[in-house]
């Protein structure tokens, strides 16, 4: 509990409405979009600029409870909900975009912008801003920058970490920092700009962000191709890029993700399919013509039952925005949905979906695949009810058994959505006590008091 | 001094060749590339494994003597230099790729491979590693790892680090880990892979390597763009990119440049103009047409003096091995030069140009400037004579001025080179001392017993 003192002095600090301390409001900042995962903060507060930031840090510290940063909690690996009670530190509120550099191809941000406000606001300046997680609509950058977020368009242009330039943040001890700039190139002592990158919200608060941005594309062509088993389609994906053809995006779904797509967005997905491709080539006129012919005759020769060029812009963009809403269309059906975020080299794609269709049938359970088939990261999903115990033992069970193949083919346990608390024993097993030792002291060299996420740190032994 | 006992516990673990203690043979590793430093080492090993490396490293760290990694000694920041005497510790005979993955777009080599070694052998099998530095021909893919690169093609294709996947590293307690992987997404725990990248052999010894590779550009044409003067080059150079188009290369050498180089190739290089730009496009054959014409659209508008277009593939190579040979043709004619490496953003090239002219009639010095005019990434080098004590007071003089007004500009003290010894004084100004703190922390995080690059790790306050 907080004392009233306490609050009062927030208050002073960062204003009435920006702090909420009722227990009905704390309710519901205690979960992200990870099902299962959830914990009441004592108090949250809505800084509205980086010194709000500091000034509410400094009162966590001096009161000593920890603080969990937060953007719009749409994490998926409860990387933001505050398993030791104490301060959500919510920075939605911070959503100004404070510069569009048309000279040096830069935007900057607060940390709390939307993602597709921000991408929006620099196409409407003629600039792109590739990374376009499924979630844009509703994500922050900042969340974004601290997972280090992919997309449908990753494959081509990369992910959220390959386009910070710059951030501002507050350290653990109330001081800030900036790290990066808008030189393009800059190896001034260590990148901490880097490692910053992808650290969940465990090392510093970000506040402000810089972000590169790059000429847009001209023109692109999206394109379906439909599979009658989804090793093919696996297959497919492996040998466009064999064919040194790199599309902008290449999703994949499978029959159960497609159904229940179909189901929620009636757009006219082939129910009977195995699978299917989303294929994106963008580009000049003439190199988006010639990948995608290069891509066709790799479908051809692969055997895919059938292609479908979008005939327009309009038809592109549905296709894409069904693609997106594949997880809301499964929890739609589904009392529970367990989602999971393996990634394989590319060449083991194929290997990959047997491996799934095999652990779904030996455990007994309904999986939907679907992800960014492109970079080797999918997303398979298990229809389940959480009340149903001996069904959960056995979902846990099949990404337990996933996940020895994954790492056994060189792969990791998280593409995109992070470790957060969801995936904890996962990450040992992927780097080994010598790397959970490392990323021990780093967390100490930044958070020696561990005010920052505690007992939800990767590598956190305690359970909560 | 180190004892015969030691020395042969060396040659046991390492074979005799590998193992260099005689004084002679010692004094010529107490060099890289950077002019004014050296400080013989104790004793050079040549570990020819990873399990080597940890060998060596157990024998020094049992003696508490320092270690100092090194690949071909092409630094230009004094980083490989033993400061405080000990191990250096040779890479370059560990020397062979390791895998080229045409699945996967991947090559795995040894730290010790020569840069252009390793960029012929994946072109070889029809792949593309973009990052070219000038020195290619001498530097190793570990050396280049460990300065974060750049070179003439990272306008377009970004530096080093960009095609890091994965690094096999030794820790200075002697353990190995291996960080990343070949899956093209991974967020699993902290990234120090990128904190790894540009740490100048401070935190870790890179053994193996992982890069990412690309398709090659189908095709690419080069141009050479004369001016009268060198701020209407930088303006140039904003408005190509403010025009949208990316040139793989824009390279730029002024009038003192110019002439050292074309007395040492004889090329035919305009010894009047004031400066050149040299520019590349790559890519789809319609793509190289158009940003060409739109390249060259906008050299007229600025008025460039001149424009001239490679007739072929030939007399291209000959203008970017001339400009690759900058330095070199500078230092022939020089007892002394001190290059520099600043780096601002784009925007800011114009004015960077003026600062260093002014400066240079203030301290009245010649200054030769070249260098990566695209990225914003120049090269400022001050011909002159180390046995000329007032001289060279003004030389650091003049560095001093012209880094106040980058760091104004947001600009940054090393876009390739890195801080080593030579620019530790000018860290702290860029990141601060909360910057310096954490930096501090973070080799405490890796070496807590100081032993890697001891006495020159970036923000050593002890001079040597």
């Amino acid at each position: 509990m907080i004392s009233k003192a306490v609050i009062q002095e927030l208050i002073n600090e960062l204003g009435k409405d920006n702090v909420i301390s009722t227990p009905e409001d704390l309710l519901v900042l205690g979960y992200d979009a990870t099902p299962g995962l959830h914990h009441r903060p004592d108090i949250v507060v809505y800084p509205t600029s980086t010194e709000k930031v500091q000034a509410a840090l400094q009162i966590a510290r001096k009161q000593g409870f920890p603080v969990t940063p937060r953007g719009s909690g749409s994490g998926l690996s409860g990387g933001s909900i505050p398993v030791k009670g104490g301060m959500v530190l919510c920075l939605n509120r911070m959503n100004n975009i404070l510069e569009i550099d048309e000279e040096n191809l830069t935007v900057t941000a607060q940390a709390g912008v939307i993602t597709l406000d921000l991408a929006n606001a620099v196409l409407a300046k003629g600039l792109f801003y590739p990374p376009d997680p499924a979630s844009q609509k509703i994500s922050t950058i900042g969340g974004n920058v601290m997972e280090d977020a992919g997309g449908l368009r990753c494959l081509k242009y990369g992910v959220t970490g390959d386009y910070v330039m710059a951030l501002k943040c507050v350290l653990p001890d109330g001081s800030t920092i900036t790290t990066g700039g808008k030189s393009v190139k800059d190896v001034a002592g260590y990148s901490f700009k880097d490692l910053l990158i992808s650290s969940e919200g465990t090392l510093a608060i970000i506040t402000e962000i810089t972000l590169r941005l790059i000429p847009p594309p001209q023109t692109n062509q999206t394109m379906l191709a439909y599979f009658d088993n989804i090793e093919t389609a696996g297959k497919a994906v492996s040998e466009i890029i064999a064919a040194k053809i790199i599309p902008s995006t290449m999703e994949i779904m499978d029959k159960t993700t497609i159904n229940c797509v179909e189901d929620y967005v009636k757009i006219g997905l082939p129910r009977e399919i195995a699978a299917l491709l989303l294929i994106e080539v963008d580009g000049h006129p003439a190199v988006v013509a010639e990948e995608s012919a290069g891509v066709q005759k790799v479908l051809k020769q692969v055997k895919a039952t059938e292609i479908h060029i979008a005939a327009n812009k309009e038809e592109a963009l549905g296709l894409a925005t069904a693609r997106r809403m594949a997880l809301s269309a499964m929890a739609r059906v589904s009392p529970s949905t367990l989602m999971e975020d393996a990634t394989v080299p590319r060449s083991y794609m194929a290997q990959t979906f047997a491996e799934i269709e095999h652990l779904a049938a030996k455990y007994n359970l309904i999986v939907g695949t679907f992800g960014h088939a492109g970079d080797g990261n999918l997303h398979p999903t298990v229809l389940c009810d959480e009340r149903d115990t001996d069904q959960m033992k056995r979902a846990h069970a099949f990404f337990d058994d996933l996940y020895t193949k994954v790492l056994e083919w060189g792969g990791t346990v998280s593409g995109e959505h992070g470790i957060g608390i969801a995936k904890r024993e996962y990450l040992a097993r992927q780097v080994g006590s010598g790397g959970v030792a490392v990323m021990k002291r780093i967390k100490t060299a930044f958070d020696p008091d561990g005010i920052l996420n505690p007992g939800k740190i990767f590598f956190d032994d305690q359970e909560f």
